[in-house]
């Protein structure tokens, strides 16, 4: 199954088109290699404690969801601050195995590692570390091979198989000791220091231990603050027995054929409950559970494999990013969201962002709907909070936090959070988009509706009339951090301006009478859509009211080590500059490219790039897909392989506190909006590729209204499978191509 | 020397037109009756721990400019936020007493209080507590009578007399124990939670005695972080000895003749170092410091005292405003600021705002000018830390700090601090009305010059020329802190324009060479205050560039138990809306009244007056005097009562934490800007007085170019008597008077 081509090394990274590997951990490393499934994340490079050799890796094991509260401290609070921060919870690392032979502890006292290698498979969903260690009196030595699976098929459960055998001498004695907390093992390290005050001992001092059989055990622990509850179920497949201090020993004669001990355990958040169900899945052999995860990937490579002939880098780049994403969300993963780091690092606190409707959601809603549909859900089920939030505003409607897990703002700097109120158009976007293209209408009937009238009624809330500029949005902060508390920020009020038009233009009053709304209102979502207000100055749209007046930067002038900005200058330095953090107005103009000329386009590409410093990982994509629809296929192609290598070449510097999801979506869709030149409105989608010069070839596949169509793009030609000749036309150039349902 | 007349009760509070009584300790009085002298502060009203019978009051011991650091904490901390907070430093009471009769304590358990009573005089200077305790088992009754001093001529020292004397029995033994920190003592109580994680006890453990003679010791306290000292000598002029436990012990035969201890108290900041100067300061007979401390204050009254005839409540409010400056900054005090809560109490703690220049040094500048100047030399003497603030923003020149102790920011908010850069042009103004009002050259040359052109560097930085408005200063907040972060806050532009004004008419650019000047920063100077930036719409002047299109307020919509706003709503509300918490634009009109018509003044009154919530302290002063120029001496006189009543009535509801220094400063301009209609500039002073309809008379004092007049207004009379005849005009209609130099 393996293709192992290796095709490049990336700062010590060895990579086939389809696996990531290393002889030597590195921090980045265990972030490359964490596997994850939506649920269950593990990060872990040091499974044997006492055979970590190179430098100290980040062990973290996370549950999606599974959260402390934090106590947020001011020096100055104002009324309204969120009180409380969550974050997802380090747990103990179920990963550890200790190892003696003959009663010799194997380590690196008692002798050395001859040999070392970690692999992820993109096909298998396997993480595999093999080590070969020699005993320095005997000199016997031992193959060690860890292979590690967080099932796609079923997402409570994560498997490690340990497989031993001499390779040098006939006969010993193997002796495995492991459990939640082994002895000598090192405690996951958390390197925010937002989570500095959190112990993980706090949630092992509230463990409850159920037996439930010989090689089964249950734990439940429960989080200080938040009381939220997790429990895990444990089963090993060898005989052997538990020890007091709480951790399983199985013993073996070790042979030149491996010895296998599986050791499986079952996440659940809440009490702990044991059933015929759970029972069957825990004792499921190593084999069976592989088997699967390599079926569901199987499957999922099939609607989504990009594959690009002439071009190895973006080849690896654009799999490494849909395997993040998927990863990240999972197959029948929980019912949570993508965090900013997926379940990779500790960065940002595990929070869930306004990325996920703007940059991860695309890749899911044109290849696997359903998984979209359950984004929009994590966001429906957190309404009531999100008008508790607007209500604290003194606004109807909801407003959604700036980052979250539960629901609640997790948020202590309201400049850049809560005054993003775009969070709210974005949100909507992804309802738009996700209708467009399904034509879900149980979705939108149920959920959708609502999610669209909650949201516009907290921005005609927020905004008011102007008698001389029309409907404004005062006191905002659009995407570009650098910029904040704006009248009018140009990307906001676009967003807004979509999503009020398509709610009064896709319904009738008559549709949401349910939900109370008035003739008088719903005139006014009308005309706060016709109104909206845009400092425009003929092909130049300001970013904002007062953007065009402040003083203009020159990147150049500013020393290549004071980037990123933000951690060398006062947020009013920047604030008073033209100068952008991550694209702004060009992000509305690639999310709603139907109301952009070509001209408009690239006068604000002209104006806006040269100031952006692309500071964060939100960046380099946009502006790839704008610069692939005005055909610079030279400037997209640059983008788009900085933005697939955000973590494979660690161009942000933090890859080792997790990966950057946004920049995972956002290769996807820079090659999807950008080159492929993808867009979709009510009535079709539209492909209009650019391809990049080394490119000889290049296949992908969308799901359009429950039609998989198959495209292949080559410098001379454009092909179309799937769904029926009626519904897809070439144009005569066979540059475009139309989707019609 | 005392006027009993007992004028009115307000609120429990009895006031003759010189002193401020009560029978009954409360929060407030604790407040109002705080003795200080700039340098040191005492809020004390149970100086006998035993006989506290009443509501538990604040006790707050502060010596100026003692402060200690304190850790700041953010829950997203942004690049250049200050790290440490600087606090003033509650200490332990010198003022405690605790007393024995015949080896009975004095307390509430053995006997009860039979009368108290509490007068602090604006004419001595004392305060002074009475109180009769009658023994129960015996009935033998005592009277205690308290006096305390703050020296006015002396800074250091403070000085406390015990006095009693038998009742109604011959022949007692009475023994006081006293010291810093005498047993029973309840320990100073701060109320400003900000202050919550600090204790006393901190700066006791650091305490270090020195045994100086019989009757003398020195004790020095060194603050836990910032490491500062400070010591104090005590001394008791009776015999006595002293404790193990380090109080001292006096014993007395107590007769119906009053038996009297003095305990005098010399601080200094730095380590303890006794010379003959001080000894002789130390056992000065209490006598004698008492003459010292009336000498001071007639003298004080002569050059400042306003009489009112017909209106006994604004009488005794402007006096109690004029006592209150007196008392923050002292006569020869340290050489610190105006804290915004003087010595009275821990609210903003101690910190210096520009309140000072603006709000305080108003009535010094025209009375006491060489105070004035005290308060000038605070800001020059911590450039150096303004100039690193500037250099942290990028900037070159210098940026005060919005609240400060030492001269480092101390705020933790920037919005509504490092954003207020008016501060500067703050500092500037008070430079440039000194020196109209003075002519001290030696001033100007040696200090003020290098101030005017520090922070006009700083403007010339942070704003630049937008070739379509002119000089704009982006992103910054003005004095309505209900409005933050925007665009050319009218305020901040009309000072800014005159500092740069003043500084390129009032000097050559040859003058300030020796700072490195160059002609084309000099012609910047020139420029910037040319093309200064407003938003005006005829008469009416915008308070910034995106004021006008926010969404107006009506203030009687609002619940009136939700004001003070910012306690009940978010800034992003307040942000977003046409709401003032205090005024704004207004506030530049009463500082520049040249360069405003009285169209001017009267439409943008009222347009922002409606919209004010007087929610500050800081604000009716400011309405009183626009009203009273305009004409409107109804208007005037309302607001005038509202400032000098701030504290006597407890209006903001938080005297408790100490006094309002600016409503105190405000009601000074209130009364000489406002209703005498005193302005100044380059070429003479003049006064156009409205006076209410209740004031029959009304005589006040200034001294204007090293003359003092002395101005009578009735009715139907102006009288100038000081200058010489040539210095003073009236005109034919007797309503507007010119002083000429």
């Amino acid at each position: 199954m393996f293709l192992l081509v290796l095709g490049s090394v990336l700062g010590g990274l060895l990579m086939s088109l389809w696996t990531i590997e290393a002889d030597q951990p590195t921090r980045e490393l265990a972030s490359q290699l964490t596997v994850s499934n939506g649920l269950i994340g593990i990060k872990d490079l040091a499974e044997i404690p006492g055979l970590q050799a190179g430098p100290l890796t980040d062990t973290v094991v996370y549950v999606n969801g599974f959260y402390d509260y934090e106590q947020i401290h001011y020096g100055e609070a104002q009324f309204g601050f969120p009180q409380r921060n969550q974050m997802m919870i380090p747990l103990p690392a179920p990963t550890r195995f200790e190892l003696w032979l003959d009663d010799v502890p194997v380590d690196l006292n008692q002798g050395k590692i001859l040999a070392e290698h970690y692999q992820l498979s993109m096909q298998t969903g396997q993480f595999q570390h093999t080590l070969t260690w020699e005993e320095r009196s005997t000199g016997h030595q031992i193959e060690i091979v860890l292979t590690r699976i967080t099932s796609l098929k079923t997402a409570a459960l994560l498997t490690q198989r340990i497989q031993v055998r001499a390779l040098n001498f006939d006969g010993g004695k193997l002796r495995i000791v492991s459990g939640l907390h082994v002895r000598g093992m090192v405690q996951p390290k958390t390197f925010d220091p937002r989570l500095a005050g959190y112990d993980t001992t706090d949630i092992l001092a509230h463990q409850k231990i159920t037996p439930f059989s010989v090689t089964m055990r249950g734990t439940t622990f429960t989080a200080s603050h938040s009381r939220q509850k997790l429990s895990t179920i444990t089963h090993y497949d060898q005989p052997g027995r538990w020890l007091k201090d709480g951790n399983w020993m199985s013993t073996f004669d070790l042979t030149r054929q491996p010895v296998a001990m599986t050791k499986t355990v079952w996440h659940m958040l809440g009490k702990v409950v044991l059933d015929t169900t759970i029972t069957s899945e825990l004792t499921r052999p190593f084999a069976e559970i592989a088997a699967a995860q390599t079926a569901a990937l199987t499957d999922f490579w099939q609607t989504s494999d990009i594959e690009i002939t002439g071009d190895d880098e973006s080849q690896r780049g654009i799999r490494f990013s849909q395997f993040g994403l998927l990863q990240a969300l999972g197959i029948h993963g929980g019912q949570q969201g993508i965090a900013a780091k997926g379940l990779t690092g500790s960065g940002y606190g595990g929070h869930y962002f306004w990325d996920t409707e703007i940059y991860e959601a695309p890749f899911f809603y044109w290849n696997h709907p359903e998984l979209a549909r359950r984004l929009l859900m994590v966001r429906y089920k957190q309404l009531a909070h999100a008008e508790a939030y607007a209500k604290s505003l003194g606004l109807t409607g909801a407003l959604f936090p700036w980052r979250t897990i539960n629901g609640e703002e997790s948020s202590a700097y309201f400049p850049a959070s809560t005054a993003a109120i775009h969070i709210d158009a974005d949100v909507a976007y992804l309802v738009i988009r996700y209708y467009q293209i399904t034509h879900d209408d149980d979705f939108m009937q149920k959920y959708g509706a609502e999610l669209l009238l909650a949201t516009s009624r907290f921005y005609l809330g927020y905004g008011n009339f102007d008698p001389h500029k029309g409907f404004v949005l005062n006191t905002v902060t659009g995407p570009d951090e650098y910029t904040a508390l704006v009248d009018n920020n140009a990307y906001t009020n676009f967003l807004v301006q979509f999503e009020l038009r398509y709610l009064t233009q896709h319904f009738e009053l008559s549709d949401l009478q349910r939900f109370g709304v008035t003739p008088s209102e719903w005139e006014d979502f009308r005309a706060a859509a016709d109104q909206m207000y845009f400092e425009i100055h003929g092909n130049l749209i300001a970013q904002d009211d007062s953007f065009l007046s402040k003083r203009r930067i020159d990147l150049k002038q500013i020393p290549r080590d004071h980037f990123p900005l933000l951690m060398h200058y006062h947020p009013l330095v920047l604030y008073r500059l033209q100068v952008l953090k991550q694209a702004d107005l060009l992000l509305a103009m690639v999310l709603l490219p139907e109301q952009f000329t070509q001209a408009q386009v690239q006068t604000n590409y002209d104006y806006y790039e040269p100031i952006t410093t692309h500071d964060s990982s939100l960046s380099p994509a946009i502006y790839a897909i704008a610069a692939a629809r005005l055909g610079e296929a030279a400037g997209a192609i640059k983008f788009f392989k900085h933005t697939v290598n955000t973590d494979l070449q660690n161009l942000q510097g933090n890859t080792a506190d997790g990966l950057h999801l946004a920049a995972m979506g956002g290769s996807w869709i820079t090659f999807a909006w950008g080159l492929m030149g993808l867009t979709v409105d009510d009535e079709h989608a539209t492909l209009h590729p650019v391809l990049p010069q080394t490119w000889t070839r290049c296949t992908f596949k969308l799901r359009y209204r429950n039609q998989v169509y198959a495209v292949t793009v080559t410098p001379t030609q454009l092909t179309v499978t799937g769904g029926s000749t009626a519904n897809v036309t070439i144009d005569q150039a066979r540059r475009l191509i139309t989707l019609t349902p």
